[in-house]
Formats: C-alpha cells, sequence, structure tokens
C-alpha cells in the first residue's frame, strides 16, 4: 500500500472511526483501524465488536493494498501534525507502516488485515431516510434516561418503535428509561418506517451517532434488521448490533388520568431545586420534598448529617396542601429538558408517577418521574 | 451570631478559605469554617492543620458572636444565590445556624467554635514586602519541577533563600527539583529578606497563594520564621507550617563548565517534541534521543510495542554527532518555560546534566536536566 492524503481530510475520518476502539482490548487487532487503499480512495474502518465505523477518504493512491495501524496512536500523530500537511503513508508488505509528513517520520507495528473483524450487516428489511436534525432531537430528549444497570440490559439503550393508528398519524417514537425516570420523544414517522418493530439500540451506539451528527444538515439514511442497525451519515458508515431483549411496556406506566395539573417557570423552579438540593446526600437519599401552600410550592430537603433547606416559588396550582417527594437529581435532569418557559406537572397522588411535559400543545416529548417517600 | 453580608463579598471570601479544608477529615471540625463575627466585620477561617487562610469581609453585624459550620457547603449554597442577594447568618446559640436569601431558608448543623484549631504563628524574626508579580513569577518559573516523592519529603515544595555577594547584588532566589529536573528563578532580594536562611514551602501552600495571587497588583506582605511562614494578600492572610528538612545543595549539580552551546526555535523544537513523543510509553521510559547532525537536529523516539518515530529541526549548533536522551515529557515541561523566541540549551556529555536557559542576559530563570540513557 502506499498513498497520499490530506492530513485534514485523515484527521477527520480517523476523529470518527477511532472513538468506538476500546482502550483495553483482548485481541490487539481490536486496538486497530483497518486501511484498504483502492481507487483514488482510502476506506478507513475500526470496530469493538459491537460498532463498526467505516469512512472514506480522498487520496492519492500509488499501490493499493490493506493493513492495520494501532487506532489511538495514528490519531494522536495525525491530530499533531501541521493543519494542511500532506501524509504519505505506505507499507513495506511487512510488519510495519512508514507514516512520512514534512520533516517527520513515523514507523508503525502493523497487524495483517486477514484477522480484521467483519460485523456482517446482513439483509436489512426496513430502509428509510430522516432528517439529521430530528434524529438528533430524539436521542437528545431521551438519552439522559438510559439505564446504566447491566442486569437490566435491556434498558441499556432508546427504543426506536413505529406507531401506528394515532390521532396524529404514524409517529416514530423513542423511549428511554431507568425505572426512576422516562422519557418519551416522537416525530412523524419517515417513509418507509411503519411497520418497523420495536429496536433497542444500545448507549454506546446512541453516543457515537450522537457525535456523528454534529452540525450534519439533511438527511440520514437508517437501514434496520432484527439484529443490527446502519446509520449513514454523509461519508460516514455506522453500523451496530441491536440489543436483544424485550423493552418493557412503557405505555402501562405511563399515567393517563393524572389531573392535578401544575404550572411553574422553568428558570426559576431549575435555580431552586438545585439549591435546596445543595445539602441533599446520597444518605438521604438526594430527595427533594413539594408542598404545595397558598400559591407557592415550599422545595425542602432534610439531611440527617447538614441540616434543612426550604425555598418557595412562584406556581399556579389548585390543590392546596398537596405533598409529593422526588429525587433532587432526576427531577432537575427531566426540568432542563424543558424548552418552553413554563413546565407543566401533572400529578395523581404522592406514590404515583408524575407525568411533566412542556407548555402548548406542539410539544412532542413528555417524561414520567416516579416519586420518592420523603 | 446575627450578620447580614453581601453574597458577592461572603462568596468571594469563602472561595479564599474553603479551599484547603481537606474532602475527608479525621475530626469534624476540620471541615468547618469559623465565624468571629465583631465590629462591623466578620472574620472567616479555616485550615488543613498545615495550612490556615483567614479573611474578614465587612458586614452587619446585629449581635457578634462565632460558630462554625461545613466550609464546603455553605460555598456550594452561596455559590448557588443570586449575584448581589443580602444573606443574613443566624445562630441561635446552639447547635445550628439559619441562612437565609430571598425566598431560600437553609439550617446548617454548627460545631463548636472552642475545639477550631489554632496554627498558632509565633514570632516572625523576617519581615518583607514584595510586589505579588514577583512571587507569581518565582512560583510560575518553579512550580512544575517540585517532587511528589512522599519519601524525599524536604523536595516537596519550593525552596526559598536570599543569596548574597553576588556580582548582580542580593538577590532572592526560589529552587525547586525532583531529582530529575530542577528549576530556579531569581529576583533582586526584597529589602528586610537579607539573612533570611533557606526555607521550604509545601506545594500545596505554593498552590493556594498562587490562586490568592491571581489578578492582585501591588505588593504582598510576607513573614518568616524557623517552621512557619505568612502571606498577606490584600484582605487575605494565608499562615502555612514549614517543611523540616535540608534541601541539597542544588548549586553543586548546576552546571558551570557546560561549553556545547545549542540555540533551537522554542515553539517549533517543542512541537516536534511532542510529535514523537506521541509513540513514546511508560514501558519505554518515554525516551527521546537528540542526535545533531548537519546542522539539524535530529529527534527520535523508539517504542518496542508501537514503532518509532523521528523529526529534524533546524539548530544552530556546532558539535556535530552529539548524542543525548531525555525523558520526552520532562524535556516538554522545561521547553514551555521558555518565554524567549529561541532556547539556549548548553551540553557537557551524555551522560551529565543539561542546562536550559531563554535567549539574552535578562533572563532570571535556568533549568537543569537530568539526560536518559537512550
Amino acid at each position: 500500500m502506499k498513498v497520499t492524503l490530506e492530513r485534514n481530510h485523515l484527521l477527520k475520518s480517523l476523529s470518527h472511526v477511532h472513538r468506538v476502539v476500546e482502550r483495553r482490548n483482548t485481541y490487539p487487532i481490536l486496538a486497530n483501524v483497518l486501511f484498504k487503499a483502492g481507487d483514488d480512495r482510502v476506506e478507513l474502518r475500526a470496530t469493538d465488536l459491537d460498532i463498526e465505523v467505516t469512512e472514506s477518504v480522498p487520496a492519492m493512491v500509488s499501490t493499493p493494498g490493506t493493513t492495520t495501524v494501532p487506532a489511538h496512536t495514528l490519531y494522536e500523530i495525525v491530530r499533531k501534525l501541521s493543519d494542511g500537511a500532506e501524509v504519505r503513508l505506505e507499507t513495506d508488505g511487512g510488519e510495519n507502516m512508514v507514516l512520512t509528513s514534512g520533516r517527520s517520520r513515523f514507523n508503525l507495528a502493523c497487524l495483517s488485515p486477514d484477522s480484521f473483524p467483519d460485523l456482517k450487516s446482513g439483509a436489512f428489511p426496513h430502509e428509510f431516510d430522516m432528517p439529521a436534525a430530528s434524529l438528533r432531537e430524539l436521542i437528545e430528549r431521551t438519552q439522559f434516561a438510559i439505564s446504566n444497570e447491566e442486569t437490566r440490559y435491556y434498558l441499556n439503550g432508546i427504543y426506536f418503535h413505529a406507531v401506528q393508528n394515532t390521532q396524529s398519524g404514524a409517529l416514530f417514537r423513542a423511549v428511554a428509561t431507568d425505572g426512576h425516570r422516562m422519557a418519551r420523544a416522537e416525530i412523524a414517522a419517515p417513509a418507509g418506517s411503519e411497520g418497523m418493530s420495536g429496536i433497542i439500540v444500545p448507549k454506546k451506539t446512541v453516543g457515537e451517532v450522537q457525535k456523528l451528527l454534529d452540525g450534519v444538515d439533511g438527511d440520514v439514511k437508517v437501514e434496520v434488521s432484527d439484529t443490527k442497525i446502519r446509520f449513514t451519515v454523509g461519508p460516514v458508515v455506522l453500523l451496530s448490533k441491536l440489543i436483544e431483549g424485550t423493552f418493557p411496556d412503557y405505555d402501562r406506566v405511563t399515567p393517563k388520568n393524572n389531573d392535578k395539573q401544575m404550572m411553574v417557570d422553568k428558570a426559576g423552579f431549575a435555580i431552586a431545586v438545585d439549591r435546596v438540593s445543595t445539602i441533599a446526600s446520597d444518605r438521604g437519599g438526594k430527595a427533594v420534598k413539594l408542598q404545595a401552600r397558598d400559591g407557592l410550592l415550599e422545595l425542602s430537603v432534610t439531611n440527617p448529617d447538614h441540616g434543612t433547606a426550604s425555598e418557595e416559588v412562584a406556581v399556579e396550582f389548585d390543590t392546596d396542601g398537596f405533598e409529593i417527594g422526588f429525587n433532587a437529581r432526576y427531577l432537575l435532569d427531566i426540568i432542563q429538558q424543558i424548552r418552553s418557559e413554563s413546565a407543566v406537572f401533572l400529578f395523581n397522588d404522592a406514590n404515583s408517577p408524575t407525568l411533566v411535559k412542556e407548555q402548548g400543545t406542539e410539544a412532542n416529548a413528555l417524561y414520567v418521574l416516579m416519586p420518592m417517600r420523603v
């Protein structure tokens, strides 16, 4: 292999592919990035056996060929080369790749491309295009609620599925929950997504796709099978395994009849929650108590080690005397998701899930928060 | 105690004193900040038994008194109060301090001020003023070379001492070394510092003083005894124990007769060292090799796991064939200290300490770097 590339092209592409490479690997080949030099292009590929990222960059190819070199080291080297420099990569057919650029010369140990794993995409029965902005939105709205508990592996991702026969027509919905809170967001179903059964996209994949979408306009191609999903974002192709398992019936825990409505200024409420939770500790469960009284809401925290904190905020709420407790961190996470000036809380009672929404009817996201005993 | 303060005054002062408080403490009282309310002022004090920081802030004092409350919690609360808010602090004479501000109310557990430790400054035979800028400079020039090795505790700080009878008159000098590299900086001796014997100021103290000096103009008062040092920076007083022990005779290891002079562009050299050291690893000792050849300097790194790297930089150097190795990290640390466009290296041989200086005769800092076998 003998190729010449523009450093900035190579850097951009490496920055996309090297991120999936784990820092510690059981198999040395997994630390490497695969190079395939063909007609005026070099294809780069990296994988952690669950996700595979492939990107092709323009190059002057003198001798086609393939090799693999350490991904993180190569990324660091290319990052430190001068902006706009030319990079020459050459293998001697054996154990080394020589990188030269300006007055710099690196000799990197290669591993044979023969043992580089291939995730094997298989056939994709479902294929659709959706705006990058919509996919970004679905991820941003729900990602925070993904569970990190490995025992409930089927909650370690975002559940995407098509919803039929709703008032608003066919929808494409994203849901994440860790059992304590749930986030749900939806968009009009992209043509071709109808009939797709539910899939669980792993947290790491979600994070990588989010980074690939950064600053991207236009459409993203999504292909789905029973076991895999493939995203095509411009020149980058990300193939990922799906989480095998059944996502819980989230609709069952979504409150339908919560009739006690409270409206609160989002920014002021968030500041107050943050302030009183300063004295909360893990020992006290980080619980914040909400009490409605005379048109005000009192937020309070009691920590047996440190003391107490309380603050009043103005609310629109007619159920005087209502009391409920929440985990301060979870409450803040959800409040920070609200984009309208006011947040709408719909309570049932102190032991039942609470619904949190944006103001207005346009909002396409809703949040469910389990109360805590206080 | 019953006082009213301006939130911004209280925050600034807490930000100075709370930092010395350790996150984990054997004695609960050490987690607290001491409040002493007297005539129109409140004095705040915190300590870790090695350093004590005291600051007094203007306040409306309705009832004088003293108490102690958790330092980090109070700092976090005050930080989250609104800019320009008024803060009322009130003790009920017992176990609680009530903080109120706007619609927020906090009840903090107090501990009796009777058991709050007092570092006891003692008498200070030496006292002098020096410009904050000079003290900042001495710290910035030498801090990076402080050793973290606890076994050689006498290297865990900066050695300050007065130097008499030099060509340049009386000097005040700062020295730090970890046995691998040494940094030395000096200023004209401040009036009153003459005759002061050498003192070792601990690393944590150096760091705290540096933060207190941030953005400060004018003079700093320094008072020194055999066992303690006291810095007065505006309204803040920092008292610290000194490290007991003997600082090594650094002058003995400062090369006097290194006659092989090399001049190199600082920025280009730093980039090249950083670049080739990308493939260095801890296993290889992070060694970079310098070889002079035909008016160029070749930098190279060999890593048995990853490969090799080399780069050439232009130098002014007449000892063709000279070879020496350094720890890449230490070399970069020193190069980044150089403020002139060119760095001046003075070599003896591949096994002897190398001197690194700024270009020009005005420079008041010099660096010594031990070579590595490569």
